[in-house]
């Protein structure tokens, strides 16, 4: 490819491939969101089917935005095989390992494909367009399903070892914490993410009356972690005591990123995080009371901006930042 | 300065400044050593005489060099306030407070100083010369008196925000440790640095007969974790398994950073890490079962290779950096 710049008349295609739903959409490389759409991935029906589906999706929104296509960016729930393109998460998306998805893509279009783990593609949609812009060292925090996390800098996604992608929402908090799939006891997702919220309550409220307990008539597996931030709203103690040390154990989590990295920037995003506000004074007491040594008072805390558009913005930027390698 | 390389033919002055001794060598841009001298900083005495002592020093190993000098760097016990040229510890160089060290050299000499904490430069010193050769992403861990953290990435320091040195001996691991000077319960420091694994012994001995009770007549307060690793190396069973215990812990820091960062290698070094070799499988076996969901494996461990030494190095490339930054 010849010396030049990235093309600002021309189309970046992003897509968000999640275990439920995949998004489509077309951007200029200023950003500008053109159009977009979303649909149904039905992961059941394996990786044919849902290519299918996103070159149906990709072919409708480039039309729209009436240009010629530059680069593709796909942002995907993981784990990845970048160098294979492929996805290798048996639970989300099951059929789907080992089937390359990002050659098909490369030799429809014929043009450079970008390919990221979705926390990544988060991380780095909230440092171009959302709550991290302009910021040097960005980590962002999604707290959901999950924990992950996407460390930015200075503009371009931070790899580990061989590319891979790490894991931060498993680093280790209390030894005496449940069991995770990572191997360890404790780890941060383990105690904070949304279902481990969930299971906290779930063995804590048999014996009581309350909001859960009316909520689920007693039977406490129905019980979600928003069904518990519902009922702090409403004032009930248990749930309230139960968001207070929801937000310690992020906060415990966010100590250990500050000791490690202090980053200029922590944006917090995710179905748990929509309750920031809330949130926010817990975890800033216990920064406060547990990272004395650091000056974690310039880290920034900030709620994500692009809530579930986080994705196609970080898919976009990722296949500027590809265009960009390849035109220097 | 004009445009042009780091001169091979003129010497670098490096200092490694601690809290009992000061180090001060002449290299060469390529790493060669030329001479070096060690002598006690008697930190009771101030920063003036300490200060005395430095210039000294510099002299003396650059009559011997028989070089022109283009740089210093300073390698320092933290915490640094880098900007303004001070160290901010009260405890290794009570007076030193406040006082600009970095002026003087600038002022006498006319090159340009660098200034780092002592595990940035020690991370340095392994990246360039030592353990860490060619290596992307190097994580150093210094286990001595505390646990430090430097990383160097792509051959340069990484900073936090404003420049500061983050601290990831203090990232947390288990809720339930003892008490550290960081805020936090049971941050990595607090469960096995030299004194913590001491102090851990001394809570369990008093109880016992054994090497450690024979060593110090029953006086639990002279245990030391250089006689427990020796005791260790005797084939005593309490020695053995609190040594075990030390490499379980050190193990448990080793899966978050991993799980963080992913770095190419991690450096281990310091008083505890002579132990390397004994360790080494307890860690393995830790990282094993805790960090199966990353390559963990293909994280390096390798033991320091330069010990005493990776200070002057690191400053000396320090000096190295801040020259081709000053050129570039």
């Amino acid at each position: 490819m010849s010396r030049q710049a990235v093309d600002l008349q021309k189309a970046i295609i992003a897509v968000d491939l999640g275990g439920t739903n995949v998004r489509v959409a077309a951007f200029l490389a200023d950003g500008r969101l053109l159009n977009w759409q979303d649909q149904p991935i039905q992961a059941h029906k394996g990786p044919e089917h849902g290519l299918t589906l996103i070159f149906e999706s990709i072919e409708k929104v480039l039309i729209e935005s009436q240009l010629p296509l530059q680069a593709i960016g796909v942002g995907s729930t993981g784990p990845l095989d970048r160098r294979r393109g492929c996805i290798q998460n048996p639970y989300t998306l099951p059929g789907w390992a080992d089937v390359d998805i990002i050659s098909p893509l490369k030799s429809k279009y014929q043009v450079p494909v970008a390919f990221e783990n979705d926390a990544d593609a988060a991380a780095l949609g909230e440092a171009w367009m959302g709550a991290g812009r302009g910021v040097e060292r960005l980590m962002m925090v999604t707290i959901g399903t999950g924990i992950g996390t996407g460390f930015v800098l200075n503009g371009k996604i931070y790899r580990g070892v061989e590319s891979e992608h790490p894991e931060g929402g498993h680093i280790l908090i209390d030894l005496n914490g449940p069991a995770c799939y990572c191997g360890a006891r404790g780890c941060w997702e383990s105690l904070v993410s949304g279902p481990a919220i969930a299971n906290f309550a779930r063995q804590q409220t048999l014996v009581h009356s309350g909001y859960l307990f009316n909520q689920t008539q007693g039977a406490a597996e129905k019980i979600t972690a928003a069904m518990i931030f519902a009922g702090d709203q409403a004032g009930d103690e248990l749930c309230v005591q139960m968001v207070d040390r929801a937000g310690r154990y992020i906060g415990l989590g966010l100590v250990s990123l500050m000791m490690m990295l202090l980053p200029d920037c922590i944006v917090l995003g995710g179905g748990v995080m929509r309750s920031f506000e809330r949130l926010k004074p817990r975890i800033e007491e216990v920064i406060a009371r547990h990272a004395v040594i650091i000056p974690a008072l310039k880290v920034g805390l900030q709620p994500a901006q692009l809530d579930q558009q986080a994705g196609i913005y970080g898919a976009s930027r990722a296949a500027i930042n590809l265009l960009e390698e390849l035109l220097a």
